[in-house]
């Protein structure tokens, strides 16, 4: 269907993007171009990780990912693609995968298809759109690498887990201020087996009720709840929890059951 | 033809409008996606109204607005489709048709592809994203709904007339700092029955000059004038009038005529 | 191909930039929209020429970029469209075109395909967007204006040159922060001839090193580059070398070479 998705760190206030696109658009005309994000901080792999891992699954299969962030030359950079669950991803072999993808991408191969990469001055244009077009046209993988056996692995910190209580910790606030942790629904109900919780954050705060929606305690209050992403979330009822609860990346919080 | 449109508070940022997209293409692979704006400031639907009511009508017919603002699900929230002027527009009932549309809405369905509502988490891509399609494939009304005779009435504060003036209110803020009223033309002309007028506004401030463009000033003198919204607005040749002048939203317009 | 490019300082929070798409998508439903960017700081005809003229080249012949910046009408007003090296721009004589390409317009129109300009509100949806839908769909110059001898010419200021020294200035920063100068490769490849050069900016900051990476020096250390853009460019690996250096648009960079 020729979909190729863009997340990167460019913005859209130079001419980065546009270049892109355009390399893109001259060597696939019909492309169907999605932006992700353009916004993700600079140099942010984490961040892009989180964005990409949570939205790619709503995209049909066979969709190109192109991920454009932290993919300067340097002697060790490999340039890969991957295909995983139907999906292609394009981009530097920087631990990003790693982060995006549960487990072990299905396969993977370093790009082969310039010789000489470090005159390259914009992987992007010069690599990364030109491996897309071939995948989004309907080529395989082999047509534009080699294979490999393992990619850079970047391990996020996983929450704690002990009988009775989990800690985990903030990975993301997006931009209505909720504070999304690394905790997801599977493990929190596997240790919670049906009990009382009691979410424990910043000093003395306290939240022991499981929301549905953000609308399920009146306007201002705080509340947790498993949002979009299936992580574990606290927020304010239209209202700026990361900003009004003082809650920031990296921020521990604890979840105590059956007390 | 295809096209739908996008009018969301949900930022470049987070995964939350690629999802969207991602929703719409897997459904619709050759939808034709046109961002209207993801920039709406949280939750604020008066802005998101003033946007979509002054750009929809530049679409072609058959064009189908989504409307991603304050569409969490509560117990008495309605999902609609509707159809105006040739146009169809999804998303929630919650006023902001009332404020887009001139007037009630010629067909209204409340939608019923989805059985238990309560569940939802996104709304956006679980119901809004499977509404748009049908309707941008060329479905109707009834594929999707049940007819419904009344929406949510959010009435905006209208301009006070009377026989030799007319009272508004500053109701948007563009982003070069335009001060827009909710006086239409129209209005204005049937009151001012080519008189002279001064417009009245902060302590001391006045404009006696109608400007047909921003530059019949010269730079950095304040002007009004009748722009692309065909609401009068106060502005400054090359110049933020919204900061300089002191102007937020809210605040008070007056026009005298004929004195 | 229909592919048309936008490049306004419309921003994303209004509904101009929507009313533009709308327009052209309703006289040529199937044209490729490619955003460049509509965050082009508000009138700002030299910053906008930088990211129109760096992008440009990546997109295929025949490609129309529609240029919407400092386009009120006023008496003086010209609206252009121009081909150049294969491409076609439309919009304002107001100098950008001069600024955008290198050296004079091979072909170049004065729209008529309005009679009476003076009554246009917004001439992006009444006028240009017109003329780059009949490009685009396989138009030429003369279906939609008359021939043009010249146009508004606003030569930048070029860099001094002299035997052994080149001193320029810093014309855009980006949004990673990295500091482009007017010195372009060519220009310093001539003066140096295989020389050892010194790189002099701020009170007594210098750079006496050519890297072709961002990270050929070790994080938060500054380098220069010819970067994507081919002009002459300081940056920190993985910094904002603007921020941290103190350097914005107009300062001068002095470069001595062979002592």
């Amino acid at each position: 269907m020729g979909i190729i998705t863009l997340t990167t760190d460019l913005g859209h206030k130079d001419f980065y993007q546009a270049a892109l696109k355009g390399s893109i658009i001259s060597q696939f005309p019909t492309a169907n171009l999605i932006d992700i994000s353009h916004e993700i901080p600079p140099f942010d792999i984490q961040y892009a990780a989180f964005v990409l891992k949570n939205a790619y699954p709503y995209f049909p299969k066979k969709t190109v990912h192109l991920v454009g962030i932290d993919s300067v030359f340097n002697q060790d950079t490999r340039y890969l693609a991957l295909q995983h669950n139907g999906h292609y991803f394009v981009g530097a072999d920087n631990g990003i995968f790693s982060l995006i993808l549960d487990g072990v991408p299905e396969e993977v191969v370093e790009l082969n298809i310039i010789q000489d990469l470090k005159y390259l001055h914009f992987p992007l244009t010069d690599i990364f759109a030109k491996a897309a077009c071939v995948l989004a046209k309907g080529g395989v993988l082999n047509d534009i690498g080699d294979p490999v056996t393992a990619i850079v692995d970047r391990t996020l910190v996983q929450p704690v887990v002990e009988k009775d209580s989990l800690r985990g910790s903030v990975v993301f606030i997006d931009s209505f201020g909720n504070v999304i942790s690394n905790i997801n629904k599977e493990l929190f109900n596997k240790v919670q087996r049906s009990r009382n919780f009691v979410l424990y954050f910043r000093r003395n705060e306290t939240i022991e009720q499981m929301s549905w929606h953000y609308n399920d305690v009146p306007e201002g209050e705080k509340l947790c709840l498993f949002g979009i992403s299936n992580y574990l979330e606290i927020a304010i009822n239209k209202g700026n929890a990361s900003g009004l609860l003082g809650l920031n990346k990296g921020d521990i919080l604890r979840v105590e059951f059956g007390k």
